[in-house]
């Protein structure tokens, strides 16, 4: 939230500033995914901090695992997107840490789209420790799509969605 | 930003709506900061990815370097802070990257706080390289005091915003 | 090796020298193992660099999922351990690279144990991919048993040694 | 150490046997360094685990700033050279830890080469922390020349080599 979000805000009264600030805290959408997508995953050693819990720049590459095999799930790989000279670049991020997660919890990872994309792909995740119902970490993630050759955005390959509209109509 | 967010702006208009995506985006306050410290970094081989840039996680890494080193120049040590039985973790971030770094970039690093803190403590990041201007990546990182303990939250401790206070004046 | 084991070498002869050096590189011992373990992992995005392929550092994170999951297997856990005052710091390590493990390789991890451990346990790891027979990354790693809270050496924990057996007799 | 090591060793008998042992161990060559250089690091909370300390695969990460800001300091760049075609993967290492080296340790890395390369370099390090003299870790990495492009090996580059030379004799 910025400055100009503020004042912009404090304009409309302090009863709207609270409901906004709720608006603002990080949560899924809520409408129906598109895309929903589940995977177990284990921390490691070597992912803890001093704290004890796994540190926190170390769920953005759970959120990359479970998107990586998301993708090979709906029949493509990014590995072969990025033979055929397509790349996905992080683009922006948010998240928000609820519940720190352990050493060697097992963990359900779960990814949701809820639009198809054009220049640019959001993925929403969502991870779980067996200890508690509601979720430990909560991400998303917005990639864009760029020409590996000129470093220049692209709109989404129609493979891509292709694949992605497949998806989600057998899971449907 | 949430369905919530966009049902409720939807109500307010199609022209406001623009507005507000822009104002959603992640961008630095447009007031005075209270606090801003600068470090100068170097991008590590380790920190790479094969897309040839700094891996997009490894920034949360050179944000807590920056914000170690702030605390460090303000008088305090984040190490004796948990000595001493208060730890911050991170409860919520948000990044936006505009640039590659690429390896061995050397970087300037910026730390800018705009509020004292009471439950949380707000924190604003630039990454910039030598090749731009404008900074490659912006980042926002909340921190909680807890008390190591408890695993509680608790108030910012009086000495921890007795040298933020005295840091903000002498670097005035 | 050291120029001690060296100048010993040279006083035998140039041609002991050149068998001496073949013995120093890493393999694996010329005996039967006690212990083989099994896991089938997948190389991340962030655990490549800009050279294109696994970060040499990586290796060590996988033979460490590898002996987790393996004493998980034998029917202990090492979170458990620690949390009942053992800790297994690794106190060297030596590591042999053949070929690079690429991005989204599927790759067979091996654990193999030679000998019942008294003070330190000795494992030694190969890492192959698909594409070829032989083993991409070769590893030894030793670790020693401490307890948590003197951070004292001690003898391998009764418990341990006997899961080791047990398994190292059910497989075979 | 490989069995085929120790059988040889068994032929010339047991007291031998705990020579060579000691021999193995990893310790510095016993000659003069034809090239010492020494950089000052600190710690991050990221590069800690859950027993409080550096985690062990994290130390080859800094092995890596040390030979980096080496080649700078001796009037090349890594950068410039993985540029013009030669990369440097690492082939082969062994670490000795004798002590953890704690979040926010102020370290002294040292790096020393005895040898000028052929096909290969092989380099030493030693991590030291303030609270102690003897080094808290001590490694050793092999690297090969490679043709970026065929990557096949090559001999050293001529302007490494003199760079190298050069170095050591200013240096003295």
């Amino acid at each position: 939230m910025t400055m100009q979000g503020r004042s912009f805000i404090l304009t409309i009264g302090r009863s709207q500033l609270l409901i906004l600030r709720m608006l603002f805290m990080l949560h899924l959408p809520k409408k129906e995914p598109i895309i929903t997508y589940s995977l177990s995953l284990r921390s490691r050693y070597s992912e803890t901090d001093k704290m004890g819990v796994v540190y926190h720049s170390r769920y953005l590459e759970y959120f990359e695992v479970i998107r990586t095999e998301f993708i090979r799930q709906a029949g493509l790989s990014y590995r072969e997107m990025e033979e055929s000279g397509v790349i996905m670049p992080v683009v922006g991020l948010e998240t928000r840490f609820r519940r720190p997660v352990l050493y060697d919890d097992s963990m359900e990872g779960r990814l949701l789209i809820y639009e198809e994309p054009v220049m640019r792909l959001t993925t929403w995740y969502e991870i779980r420790t067996e200890r508690e119902q509601d979720f430990a970490v909560l991400g998303k993630v917005d990639l864009a799509f760029l020409s590996m050759e000129t470093r220049r955005p692209m709109r989404v390959p129609d493979l891509f969605l292709s694949k992605l509209r497949n998806y989600g109509q057998v899971a449907q």
